[in-house]
């Protein structure tokens, strides 16, 4: 049984819809980051739900940390937590554990390390991830994989795509334990397979060819947006998407700018998260039609036009220019909420666009206008 | 004219109803401080017209050094600039001056100050207080004055008292002027004049009885809650209320508890402020029906009721005790606005039941039941 369904395609663009037990989710579809279970900027669950977000995105590593995975199962799981109601992903610590934690020790069995919060050491491997997320009750749970750097040698690489392999067959048989147990969050909780090997052709090929092999209900594309160049990007996507299987969704971690992510949609991807719109709304970069605005800058002092006179969001509908920019100067929490909303808001319509010129057989034409403007600073 | 109706009277407590230019306001009534034209905490225009505010209060000296009344006036004022289209009262100044500012020099003219954002100089007397309040086009402006520090010299106290009434006499002379002009953004504007004398009877008491023979449209009792004890303060206001017009609204600046609230009310008091409410929330101090509890608390860490079971604010709607200690835990920004917004929705519920209590000739009783029981940490 497959929860994806291919729509239409156009070129390696595909237009999907895939089902999750808190509801279908419209593909190409971009995730809203809310790491510790709430939007950075003070966005709320009812905000979430007014600026179209589809999946919200939180994370294994700081929800086991704080507050801990068996307290918000407790609560009844992360979505009567956080009171959000639509699908969740959860990512399953991995990269967090590369990248924030501190001495951290990797051996067959998993990853020992020091919390980034208070130092303590924790141990993760597959079946803890899997044992977390199934506390968590995410619709989607991502597998334990390691994300390593780029570049890296090839001889590291390969011997960590191995053993990532191994660890995803670990990650499928715990999910598929836990899902069975009776007091289970969420039973229907699905696994995303994770493709890794760095930008070594041979090495991304083999890994998705294997873990293609494990029929898992969908796989993302990790590892990337950490160093290399956009083209290196580009061309791996091209050369894993050949091996995706065609009935499963694909998502691409971590990136990217909306022209990024026009590009990925163009090379097969259906799932995209980032936390750039949040990061760039907290700085004052706004996401326009016509490029990234700086709010910031002198020239929108005295203008009564909202950021994009094109959105149709709940900051463009109400607030000025003028006020955001001494909101912002002026150092105002709401400077912050706003902005992300907006930005927020922009990306989810983004994706919105994308599905309809791709219903309307007109996304070429779409990427052709949007992919290099939308990531221009005006 | 007075623009203010006295409905109903229990000993010198008062159900009134006064008119603005935006709207009635209910009295008594607790305003919602926007110092810089937003409410701290990342709560938005929208959010206030949710927890029930009736009227918005902002600062002349902030707005004036960032972003400028000039500027505010150019995008259609204060209302138009926030999107806030209910009353709206603009503090002179004053108090800012005298707590924030370094450097100043008081003379007959006013106040010469380096602003605490850049250094620069200003100067700021009656006039300019009211070209700015002017521009800001509030419903409601202050009256310039020297906020005296408590414990103050007598003879200095009372130079003060002498020229704080000279400087009103101005300020009612120079708004008279700026309403008069054809591009007034509020030409309805109104003066309040404030009461000071520190805790000295005769002071208050002669300063009291000058400034209501100019028949201003409101006043205000300035100059307390900054460092007296509460006994002092409501003797002082017990002391005042008696040579204050019956036919005005009367307004206790920057007061307080809840507590202080009722007992304020009970005097004779229709306004008040405090910037408590939002800097309690910060700190995750909350207000219950049943006193104050600190949320960042253990015991609420697995409490899956609201803040207050019979709030009905849509923070207390919608979430958790549990998820909102995980996110002040956590630090994130969303914990200060939901913080923020169920206490000044407390604030302004509280309001709503000491009218009701009034209407209704239990006021008395619920003095009794709350006054202790609301400002106890529980």
């Amino acid at each position: 049984m497959t929860m994806y369904q291919l729509l239409k395609q156009d070129g390696h663009a595909r237009r999907g819809v895939f089902e999750t037990p808190h509801g279908a989710v419209q593909t190409p579809v971009f995730m809203n980051v809310g790491t510790q279970a709430a939007i950075k900027g003070a966005l709320s669950a009812e905000d979430l739900e007014q600026i179209g977000c589809q999946v919200e995105l939180s994370n294994t590593y700081h929800l086991h940390v704080r507050p801990g995975d068996q307290l918000i199962r407790d609560m009844g799981g992360l979505h009567r937590f956080m009171t959000w109601n639509g699908p969740i992903l959860t990512d399953s610590g991995g990269f967090q554990i590369f990248s924030l934690a501190e001495l951290r020790h990797i051996k067959e069995e998993g990853v020992s390390f020091h919390s980034h919060v208070d130092g303590r050491k924790i141990f993760m491997g597959p079946e803890e991830s899997m044992r977390i997320q199934s506390n968590l009750g995410s619709d989607i749970a991502m597998a334990f994989d390691e994300c390593v750097k780029i570049p890296s040698p090839y001889e590291y690489v390969k011997d960590s795509c191995s053993r990532t392999f191994r660890w995803l067959e670990r990650c499928k048989k715990a999910l598929a334990a836990y899902n069975a147990q009776e007091d289970a969050v969420n039973p229907g909780q699905m696994l995303f397979g994770i493709n890794q090997g760095a930008v070594f052709s041979d090495l991304r090929r083999d890994h998705m060819q294997r873990i293609a092999e494990l029929d898992l209900p969908g796989y993302a594309i990790g590892g990337l947006a950490v160093g290399e160049s956009h083209q290196e990007m580009y061309d791996t996507i091209e050369l894993v998407e050949e091996y995706m299987p065609k009935d499963k969704p694909r998502y691409l971690m971590g990136v990217g700018t909306p022209g990024n992510i026009i590009e990925g949609v163009a090379r097969g991807v259906d799932f995209f998260d980032c936390v750039m719109p949040a990061r760039n709304g907290r700085h004052g970069h706004l996401f326009t039609w016509n490029g990234i605005i700086n709010i910031k800058n002198e020239k929108y002092a005295r203008d009564d036009s909202p950021i994009d006179p094109q959105c149709g969001c709940p900051v463009c509908r109400r607030y000025s220019r003028a006020y955001l920019r001494h909101l912002i100067k002026a150092d105002e929490m709401l400077a912050m909420r706003l902005s992300v909303m907006h930005n927020l808001s922009f990306y989810n319509e983004l994706m919105l666009r994308i599905r309809t010129a791709l219903e309307g057989g007109t996304f070429q034409s779409f990427r052709r206008e949007y992919t290099q403007k939308l990531d221009t600073r005006i």
